[in-house]
């Protein structure tokens, strides 16, 4: 089965490096992994403009893949990169197994809070809001619950592992329990 | 035409308010809007936790509809709301006509510069990178390239407008242009 293979580590210098590793676990699963800078299965029309041509060439990426796994870990705010969740969201809706991992293990209302500092504040009923009285998910969930929630609808699981911070994007133990719960699922 | 109303705004006080406020401009262009917190067409099983019969409600709200407007004004980092982008990707895949809008008229390298701050770094090549050497997208484009993406292959449009700090999720100029150009193209 192909699994399109959705994260950021497409902005790393070294993106073909991790791109080959994820593709040997993959293969140790028996998965084959589709990562977004690969060749796209139809070349598209050379008259888009080039950020065009990424984004069709990745929906056609997955398209011709039977699940995703998505790279979640925490990208410039408190939830995972916009990108990696549109792609979620898209596979989700064609109907075929997601799942996600991230490489921070704290909750999201957690890192949120950090994230804010000291602009979040507590509501009389406990609840946490942002400086402009908007509320922070409290749900013990790994991000938004549209992400998890797409996750668990899916049959998926969303495995969260805190990697060392210098191996963020570089640590493959809670991809590698995606790959096995993908397999463990055919 | 039923509209989902995707966006943030389900974490203000107000957000009743909005989604009247909302649901009356649409209603002014032909369209029903359907609101996040609107009881869903089905009622999600009991047994689930509350926050997956939030999400099931969603997901049946997004199916319920034949097209989806999302305020993709920058949530808590660079880029948009990760359970509104997320439900930009599901409902594309659904091959239904999609809209967004953001009340900050800055281009996404801008912002992420401006969210980086002293972190963002100029590459030899003329390019920004970020801290861990992580590239920054310069499309020219309001966010990701896959939400700018996914708009534009559904045939839909980002409508940009700088709205006044304070009116950032109450200014109604970009959404009802996404309401304008949804019912001009019926």
């Amino acid at each position: 089965m192909r699994v399109y293979l959705a994260g950021p580590e497409v902005f790393l210098p070294d993106a073909l490096d991790i791109a080959a590793a994820k593709k040997r676990i993959c293969a140790a699963h028996g998965l084959e992994g589709v990562f977004p800078l690969d060749t796209p299965p139809a070349a598209p029309p050379a008259d888009r403009p080039y950020w065009m041509r990424i984004y069709l060439g990745n929906e056609a990426h997955i398209r011709s893949c039977g699940a995703l796994i998505a790279n979640l870990t925490p990208f410039r705010g408190p939830s995972a990169d916009a990108g990696t969740v549109f792609e979620l969201g898209f596979m989700s809706a064609l109907g075929r197994p997601v799942m996600g991992y991230s490489n921070e293990g704290a909750e999201f209302l957690a890192r949120t809070r950090d994230f804010l500092g000291a602009e979040a504040r507590q509501r009389q009923d406990g609840g946490w809001e942002d400086a402009e009285a908007m509320g922070l998910e409290d749900f013990g969930l790994a991000d938004n619950l549209m992400i998890d929630g797409g996750i668990e609808a899916a049959g998926g699981v969303f495995e969260r592992f805190e990697a060392a911070r210098a191996r963020r994007w570089r640590d493959f133990t809670a991809f590698e329990r995606c790959c096995e719960r993908l397999q463990a699922r055919r």
